[in-house]
């Protein structure tokens, strides 16, 4: 069943069985070319790695990236009404304005490296929920995201880059995964975009409330109920992406958070994601030790938008320069060991 | 003193005090900048820092990388003569003629990060001496590299990159960094290219030797007696690139070995300089740890050439991308916390 044919959000573990899944056969022949590469085997760590599973997803030897797109999804957040973030919820629209004029970080990064971006506002003047309340998001406003996401992901691409803006999303990313992954809320909770000891000791009580509430529920009616918009387009655009063989770059904390549900329907379901780095919010290490992947970039970075992932493209663009531009031990007429 | 006037290796400790300092007016103007962009403060991470540090030494607010030089020094060993590498000598040359042909993984990078690449083969007719049997390179020899490396850096410049290769320097590094750090042979004896266990018993008990023989000399003697010419070419390229106000990116191992005994000389000798990366060479580590500095990138790559340092010129890019291409909070009409 492909994700257009979803009508209700448990529906989304029936997609798994036909799936695309990494071919090993192009992975293996991308690795023997490695071994032929003038250098000595393995020489180039990580890179190689890197151009192994760009293979396997691409279903070719060769892969490459002529197309990277990145998407950054913007939502606004009911939970705000509890004071989490230091900054005014305008600042989501005003950030998404300077976005599309080219101001923000990940404009820069996208441009540095070569990703076209797209950004998607979703329904900011009609935020989610107050999960403290009831659920964030109604099973049809949560799965019109989802398509949301998936609309947006240009099937032509050849890797696709996710983040998200959104003020108070480190308040639900942190209420997402303790409810996933367990643990108590203060293990999840972080300053976000610069809470104070206070402003932590209320978010970790907001979470307390929203687990209270809502953490008994299955993985993808917690997206629903504490989750945001901008999370479960994420969650789409994860699928969607797989469904076109395009590998994928999550950015941060909320923007792997929002894959959490994905990985607790099935962990395959992101087996084409690579994590582009590991932010310094506290939660996000539990999170890559939850999802058993190794962050590209550790930078000590925790702005969102994608930027981590779209600097962690920088790195494959040259992992794969590399697995593509350089000569043989033969080519070249290099002696081998 | 110049660099260009220094007769004798002991002399270079005294262009210290003529040397360009970093810039801290500049500096804090820099970070007084990413204060204002549009994101919280600090939210950068290290790409905050890398920015900071382009402007102290470029000694402008708005740093740029409008030329990034890479210069690849390549030397012969006479230690080869002790089997320390299971790969012919020859290789340095057929290497030589790869990077020339564009068929290397550094210069895949070079051109994946916009860096101009040069590729430097000193004397590889004629290996340097055996370390076990007396000096590697006499005063005049080494002191002649120094000043041919210095003669390669391009002054217009807005950043260097540094790298080398050379059959078996992986052993003069080990003996090198031991001479200069402390410890014993087998704390800074790895596989380089790729040595077995049988291998690097060869090359510590080559070091061993090394030691003996020219443990106690001063530190710039240490690396005429056991270094090569690209070392000190290396050497010769940092210095001038700090005359010209460059700021350096070294590489691995070898390339950070081989301003070792600059650092021994005063460590503020290497203040403009960069570790690219870390190594999977593990006395790669202990040089880090040594000279103090934190690699910007850990990719398990042990291939030298600057390729992690070529690599790392793309996050310096994308830092100096967004320090320079970010609206401010007041440009973009964004509320601040």
């Amino acid at each position: 069943m492909p994700l257009a044919s979803v009508t209700s959000l448990h529906q989304i573990a029936s997609l798994v069985p036909e799936l695309p899944t990494f071919d090993n056969d192009s992975a293996k022949a991308a690795l023997d070319r490695q071994n032929q590469l003038t250098k000595p085997p393995g020489a180039l760590g990580r890179l190689e790695d890197l151009a192994v599973f760009m293979a396997g997803w691409q279903r070719s030897h060769r892969p490459e990236i002529r197309i990277a797109q990145a998407l950054v999804f913007a939502g606004n957040h009911g939970i705000c009404a509890q004071g989490v973030n230091p900054y005014p919820q305008a600042v989501t629209a005003q950030m998404v304005a300077n976005f599309e004029a080219g101001g923000a970080a990940i404009n820069q990064l996208c441009r540095a490296n070569g990703a076209d971006l797209s950004v998607i506002a979703l329904d900011l003047d009609r935020p989610t929920g107050d999960f403290t309340q009831g659920p964030a998001m109604t099973e049809t406003d949560c799965l019109d995201a989802v398509r949301r996401g998936a609309a947006a992901v240009n099937g032509d691409a050849d890797i696709l880059i996710l983040g998200e803006m959104g003020i108070g999303n480190s308040t639900i990313a942190a209420a997402l995964s303790a409810a996933i992954f367990g643990g108590d809320a203060r293990d999840w909770v972080g300053p976000g975009t610069g809470s104070d000891a206070d402003g932590i000791t209320r978010k970790t009580r907001v979470v307390e409330e929203g687990l209270a509430r809502h953490g008994n529920k299955a993985p993808l009616d917690k997206l629903a109920a504490l989750g945001g918009r901008e999370q479960a387009a994420i969650c789409g655009a994860v699928i969607a992406a797989r469904e076109a063989k395009l590998p994928v770059i999550l950015d941060g904390y909320i923007c792997t958070a929002a894959a959490g549900p994905l990985h607790a329907v099935d962990p395959e379901l992101l087996a084409h994601c690579l994590i582009g780095h590991r932010s310094s919010e506290p939660g996000h290490c539990r999170l890559i030790d939850a999802f058993g992947k190794d962050p590209v970039l550790d930078f000590s970075m925790r702005l969102g938008e994608g930027t981590g992932a779209a600097l962690a493209l920088g790195i494959l663009r040259g992992a794969l320069a590399c697995h593509n531009g350089m000569a043989t031990f033969a080519e070249a007429g290099v002696a081998e060991a």
